[in-house]
């Protein structure tokens, strides 16, 4: 007799469904088998929700014949890409990114609207730590990289100004790293936070951004080799703008003429944030606009629209409707 | 001017594509440019699963109307499954299990063939460390569940016998539990090695197995209590059979009459695997069979068919073909 302890294997409480699914003799079988269990999932958007990702997964096995070596690959991966993620980085949403499902989901659950300024995702680099810059400043220390002012208004869709909104912007120095980027950063630098005037205008002193590898030491890096694809990001300035009534926008504006601007590799890019840089060859107005070596610069020039909470509101129940595939959905949608 | 090293981010090599991909102003864009820079893959059958992959991934983002939660949703629960695995525990192998997808994995790539007996998989309970058991001996301590007799020949296709075949053999006893479960684990039991005499018979002493639920504390415990599935796979019988000029065969037996018989919660019984257990009621045929306490037992009877190498080579072949989508998948499938 064994030490063992007096209790028993016992199940999650869920009983064995009442129907009786048939014994597999073929592979259609177990495919079968598995949608008709999953018809028990109590609520309806998870229950089409796993239908849909069921019938893709097994699709996708079958139409491939994937290997037994093969899928262990995957089990493989899928295994250290999530062990790969400490509170610093995530791995998986990276794989999510280059694989354009992380695009593809923003672009479905943020549709183009009213005119107002497109949006883009928020990504690893933002802190809350930035300095306040007053009109004109510069959120670069000198030596950062290539001069680059950044001006425009903050407007309604219907053309109004917004005064006194709150914009937040960061960016890449020359070197392709972002501050936080550096063990022995001190303060914050290439971001800063500052505000709209009275008619709605910002402008601000920045450097030029450079574009930049997502990490590569990693699944996801390994994968893009085996894709021959590049890793880098077409360089990006961040901005992120708030004001009382209007519906928070994080975006980015990514300049014409970058390598990768048309092979970002995460998706990221939108058309309508691609900007042209104006160069700017005047010594006198460089220096006029703050920039204390002279010389000449780039001059970004972007009007930001801001939808209003009830517009965007309006806008989140048209993308709710596309979810309504039947009436239970929507009842029990979670 | 800051201390950072003066290294510029580079990127992992790989050139820009040389066509231009279109900026993307709506979701479908974004599915064609990934599917255009997919067809850089290098490797012809990576390029390929890579595509369907990529296919259904965006297909199934798309019919479901997935919401930027629901895809946290996923990022977080496909994450912590990586994490969860240890060199002791696979919880992605166990979500691939509850979503059939193992189960297909294995129906597509060891299809049934000549009346051999189907393979099952080995599962995470073998262990190396199995008794000898001499014929009709016991794998099990006495006291360790109903008593169960097990008897048949190993033989070829042509029904010939293969004598001296090595059989390993492991069970749950009438806790649900392996051996290998217990803490306080002294001894291998309910598992045993034996060998098949000049008649390709084989016979010995177990207790009847009892079915018990996978891991419930992980990932794929939430998942299944969301889908409404029990966690529970039938009781069965494990048996891996190897013999010089034959192919391998790790299979399992689930007897007939186990209320998860029909709803494996990892898909793994197939028909031509699910076994009669016959009553023995007769007190001096069971102590005949060396059951100490007589009484009754089950009686297991099953005929297992090998295949040689070579016809196991032959179905292999057959299955490779069906990769060979294109010439060229063909000539560089790895």
């Amino acid at each position: 007799m064994s030490d063992a302890p007096e209790v028993k294997a016992t199940s999650n409480g869920i009983s064995p469904p009442s129907f009786h699914l048939p014994l597999p003799d073929r592979p259609e079988i177990i495919t079968a088998n598995i949608q008709k269990l999953t018809e028990l999932t109590p609520n309806p958007r998870h229950r089409f929700i796993f239908k849909a990702l069921v019938k893709h997964l097994h699709q996708f096995v079958n139409e491939t014949s994937l290997t037994t070596d093969e899928w262990m690959a995957a089990i493989d991966f899928l295994t250290r890409t999530g062990q790969k993620c400490t509170p610093l980085r995530q791995e998986t949403i990276l794989l999510s990114d280059v694989l354009g499902v992380s695009a593809l989901v923003d672009a479905l659950n943020n549709p183009v609207a009213g005119g107002a300024t497109e949006n883009s995702v928020l990504g690893p680099f933002y802190t809350e730590d930035a300095a306040d810059v007053d009109f004109g400043e510069s959120i670069a220390s000198e030596g950062k990289g290539d001069y680059m002012y950044v001006e425009g208004r903050i407007l309604t869709t219907n053309g109004l100004p917004i005064p006194n909104a709150i914009i937040e912007t960061w960016e890449t120095d020359d070197h392709g790293f972002y501050d936080t980027q550096y063990a022995d950063r001190s303060h914050p630098d290439c971001r800063g936070r500052l505000r709209s005037d009275d008619d709605g205008k910002f402008g601000y002193r920045a450097v030029v951004p450079v574009a930049y590898p997502i990490p590569g030491d990693g699944p996801v890096g390994e994968l893009l080799l085996l894709l021959g694809r590049h890793n880098m990001r077409p360089n990006h300035l961040h901005m992120m703008v708030e004001a009382p009534g209007f519906h928070k926008l994080v975006t980015a504006f990514y300049p014409e003429g970058c390598d990768y601007l048309r092979s970002d590799c995460v998706f990221g890019v939108k058309k309508s944030l691609v900007v042209n840089l104006k160069d700017v060859v005047d010594d006198e107005e460089t220096r006029k606009r703050g920039f204390p070596q002279g010389g000449s610069f780039k001059l970004l020039q972007y009007d930001i629209v801001l939808l209003t909470e009830d517009q965007s509101a309006t806008i989140r129940a048209g993308v709710e409707e596309r979810y309504t595939i039947t009436q239970d959905h929507k009842s029990n949608k979670s």
